[in-house]
């Protein structure tokens, strides 16, 4: 475990390292998932990378791969050992991000079951030109970071 | 295009096949990024594989790398566009899914904007057995899984 970066002070990298106790629930060289202590509903997982990056823009182009292949498995066996209809898979970068360790948030979901994950206010363009003036702002930062 | 597995359908694969009009952000051979019509805030995209996928377990081994650069990529560029403090990247598999073709939600975020994401009522396990219970069915599912 000596090779993983690590931030002793980082709650997630405590429990990587195996000096904070988890409900651990998949573990292999580069990730670990383990149960949210206080869970959206039973079953609610979080996977981490091992190393110590604070949000997705810092993932390494090589940790990608084994992430969100992590991420789908965990889906898929949450979905499974809960008898859950879907699932919700999240992150939150900085704000909503009580811990500041890159950490995938893989939820059990069934109809009807409250979560109003995706029925907040929906706030419509004010006008197609606010819209296109959005949608060029994005497409140029995109085309810089890709070209990097 | 011809070569992708294509819903005719499926809203989503129509703005793939530019048989329906979309703003669009990004694009490169495996996958495409628009605005969504009605943003939780300005700047929330959509990405997605261009093949027709319909949820996270889904998605070939071959497309994991392609979809979350992406997404790594496009959560960068929506909070420089927008000026935001932060972001939200989230998958719905089936519940809360409103078109059945997998797609990242990158929402721009800053504090107290008002997405109350995590501030859902938590429900603490009720006994620490029960949480052991939970813990064994998933890491049961996913070794199962990942032995495949």
């Amino acid at each position: 475990m000596t090779n993983i970066p690590s931030n002793l002070s980082c709650a997630f990298c405590q429990i990587v390292q195996k000096q904070v106790p988890a409900a651990i629930v998949f573990e292999d060289t580069l990730t670990l998932a383990f149960l949210d202590r206080r869970p959206l509903f039973p079953g609610h997982a979080l996977l981490v990378p091992k190393a110590h990056l604070e949000t997705l823009p810092d993932l390494p182009d090589e940790l990608v791969a084994p992430l969100f292949i992590g991420a789908r498995l965990l889906t898929q066996a949450v979905q499974e050992a809960m008898e859950a209809e879907g699932s919700f898979v999240a992150i939150n970068n900085k704000v909503s991000q009580s811990v500041p360790h890159l950490h995938v948030h893989i939820v059990p979901r069934r109809r009807k079951d409250g979560l109003k994950g995706f029925f907040w206010p929906r706030n419509p363009y004010p006008s197609p030109q606010e819209m296109e003036r959005v949608r060029q702002a994005i497409a140029a930062a995109a085309q810089r970071l890709s070209a990097r």
